[in-house]
C-alpha cells in the first residue's frame, strides 16, 4: 500500500522538519534538496523513509543542527573538512563546492571529510561537478554490515563510490553504487515482502552462503561485489577498503569496524580511532586534460556506441549508468512519488513531534 | 612442465630484447624491471610470457622503441602524456613521475596517457608513489573483450585498477584488479588445462551462461565484475567504463571497442576516435590531508585490525590487498621463478631471432 506525494509536498515538509530540528534557512534548503534527488531519483532506501532516522540522530545528540562546518588542512588540490557533526547532507555539499572551487584553480581537487554523518546519495554530490563541465566524484564509509572475504566479522559499510562525468547531447555518465552486491536498500524491501534473496547476496554467521533476508539481524553479513572467492569478491572487499581509507583514515574519520552506525538506538563502538563518518570528494576539470567541447563530444559517442551495442535475447539496450535514475526523475517529478504506507507513518510521527503536517 | 629461473637469468634476458629491438639502456631498463614484476608477484599472465607479444606488436609498427614521450597539456594538479607509440612499459613510469612531481607541488597530480601500448600490471605503477609517501593509482583499458550487462558486443577491456596505499610498520595496502569477475590471465590458465570456468565468468555469443574456456574464441565475451545483473554486473560495467573514459577518452586514446588489440595479427579496429591505448595515473601526498606519520600509524591499526577480523570455517586469516603478491615475491626472489615449457619455447623462439640465449 502506498500514497503518491508529489515532490514540493515532500519538499515542504522535509523543509519544516529541519528547520524545526534547528537547521537555519540555507542548511534546510540544502539538506532537502540532497535528501529528496534519493527518492526522485527511484532509490527510496535513501530519501524520506531516512528522515526520522535522523531526527533520532538530532535526538540523541550525534547529529548537530547549527555546525560549523571548516577546512581544517588545505594544499592547492586538496582539503580535510571537518563536518562538526553536522547533516552529511550538508556537510557534504559544503565539501564538495571546496573541491569545485580547488579545480577551478588547479585542474583537481580532493577533498576528505571528517566528523560527519550520513550524507544521503553519493551520485547527487557527484552531480554538484557537472554544471561546472567537471568531472565529480563521491564515496563515504557507513556502518559496518560488511564481511570481508574469507572473515564472518562485519568490517566495512556498504561504501557507495558515484562517478559523475559531463557529455554534451547526451545525458551524463551517472554511476553511483555500493561496492557491496546488493545495496542494503534492495535487502529491506525483500525483508517487508518476507522473501528470499538470490543466492550471493548474504551470508551466515558462521559465513555459510544464505538466502535469508533477515540473516544480518541474525549475527549475518552482506557480501562484497563479487559474492565469493570464485566469482571476485576480494574486489569488492578491496574497492569498500579503499573508500573507507579514502573516506576516514585519510581524513580523522572513524573507519572499518568502527564507522558510527546510522541506526540512533545502536550505541556507538567502543575506542573510536577517529571523528564521525568519513566522506571522500574528488573534482576533475575537464579542460584540464583536453578541451571541454571536444571531451563533451567524445563522451556522446562513446555513451551513442555502447547503448546501441547488442543486446543479448530478451533485453531491449544497453544501458548506460544514470538511464534508470534519470528516466524515474521524469515520472516522478510529473506523477508524483509513491511513499509506502509504513514510511507514510514513520513521518507522520516525525511530523507531531513538531507539529508539521505531511 | 615447467623450468625455474632466476630473477636474474630473466632479467637480463628480457633487458638484452628490448634493446635489441631498439630501446636505449634507460628504457629497457624500465620496462624489464616494469615487465618482470608481474612474474615476482606471480601475476605470470602479465610478465615474460608477454614478451613475444611486444616484439610482434613492434615487429608490426606498432610499438615504437625510441618514443619521444612528452606532456601535451598540463595543469598545475594535471597533464596530458603522449606516448608516441612507445611500450607502455616505459611510457607508464614516464606519466607516473609526472604526477609524482605535481603531487609535491600541489598535494596531488593526475595523468591521463594517450598513444600508449600495453603496460603491464597496474599495480607496479602504482607503487611507485609509496616511497614518497604517497598514495599512487593506476589503470588503463585494454582490448575489448567484455560485455556490458545486457549486451553480447565486446565493448570494453578487463581494465584494471590499482591502488597503493603507504602504512607505517606494515606493508603497504596494495589492491591491483581486472573489473571483470576473472581476469583473462584465469582464463588462459583453464584453457591450457582443458578445464572449464565456474559458472559466471563467460557467457556465449547470445548472451547465454556458460563454463567453457574457449567461449571468447567462439564469439563470447568475459562478464563484468559482478557476472550477471542479479549479482551487480553492472557495477563491474561501471567500473570497467569509467577505467575506459579516464584513460582514453580524457588523454584522446582509443576508447571502448576501438581500443587497440594486443594480438599483433588482430587488425585495428575501423575509424578509431582516438591514437593507441590510455592510460591513468593518480597520486595524493598522504600529508597533503593529515601528517604522513599519523596516516601511516592509522594505516597500522586498519591493516592489523581487518587481518585479525574472525575468519570463516576453513579458513586461517583474512588477507590485506597486496598480501598474496607480496609473499610470493619473496618466494621467488628466493627459490626462482618457474616458467611453463610453452613459454620458454616462445622466449627460446624470440632469443634465435636476435642472437640472445634464455
Amino acid at each position: 500500500m502506498e500514497k503518491i506525494f508529489s515532490y514540493d509536498q515532500l519538499y515542504q515538509f522535509t523543509y519544516h522538519i529541519f528547520q524545526a530540528i534547528g537547521c537555519n534557512d540555507a542548511d534546510a534548503t540544502t539538506a532537502t534538496k540532497a535528501l529528496l534527488s534519493a527518492d526522485i531519483r527511484g532509490i527510496d532506501s535513501h530519501g524520506v523513509a531516512r528522515l526520522s532516522g535522523y531526527v533520532r540522530l538530532w535526538e540523541a545528540k550525534r547529529i548537530n543542527a547549527r555546525p560549523v562546518i571548516k577546512i581544517v588542512h588545505e594544499t592547492p588540490s586538496t582539503a580535510v573538512v571537518d563536518g562538526d557533526s553536522g547533516l552529511g547532507l550538508v556537510v557534504a555539499p559544503y565539501a564538495m563546492q571546496v573541491a569545485i572551487d580547488k579545480a577551478k584553480q588547479c585542474g583537481t581537487g580532493w577533498v576528505s571529510v571528517r566528523n560527519s554523518n550520513h550524507f544521503g546519495i553519493a551520485g547527487y554530490h557527484a552531480m554538484m561537478a557537472l554544471q561546472h563541465d567537471m568531472i565529480g566524484m563521491a564515496m563515504t564509509n557507513a556502518s559496518a554490515l560488511v564481511a570481508p572475504t574469507f572473515s564472518i566479522e562485519k568490517m566495512l559499510g556498504t561504501n557507495p563510490i558515484a562517478v559523475a562525468i559531463p557529455a554534451k547531447e547526451q545525458p551524463a555518465f551517472v554511476a553511483d553504487f555500493a561496492t557491496t552486491t546488493a545495496a542494503n536498500g534492495k535487502l529491506e524491501i525483500l525483508q517487508r515482502k518476507n522473501a528470499d534473496t538470490p543466492p550471493g547476496w548474504v551470508q551466515d554467521k558462521n559465513g555459510n552462503a544464505s538466502t535469508n533476508a533477515n540473516e544480518l539481524k541474525q549475527g549475518g553479513a552482506l557480501l562484497p561485489l563479487g559474492s565469493d572467492r570464485e566469482h571476485g569478491s576480494h574486489k569488492g572487499y578491496a574497492l569498500g577498503s579503499i573508500v573507507d581509507i579514502f573516506s576516514a583514515v585519510l581524513s580523522g574519520a572513524s573507519y572499518g569496524p568502527w564507522a558510527p552506525p546510522f541506526p540512533a538506538y545502536v550505541p556507538m563502538p567502543q575506542n573510536m580511532p577517529g571523528v564521525g563518518l568519513g566522506h571522500f570528494f574528488g573534482v576533475m576539470r575537464v579542460d584540464a586534460f583536453r578541451p571541454a567541447d571536444e571531451f563533451k563530444e567524445h563522451m556522446d559517442n562513446w555513451i551513442t556506441r555502447f547503448r546501441n551495442a547488442k543486446t543479448a535475447d530478451g533485453y531491449d539496450k544497453v544501458l548506460i549508468p544514470g538511464d534508470p535514475e534519470r528516466e524515474m526523475e521524469k515520472i516522478r517529478m510529473e506523477e508524483g512519488i509513491p511513499i509506502v504506507d509504513s514510511v507514510i507513518a514513520d513521518l507522520e510521527n516525525v511530523g507531531e513531534k513538531f507539529g508539521i503536517e505531511l
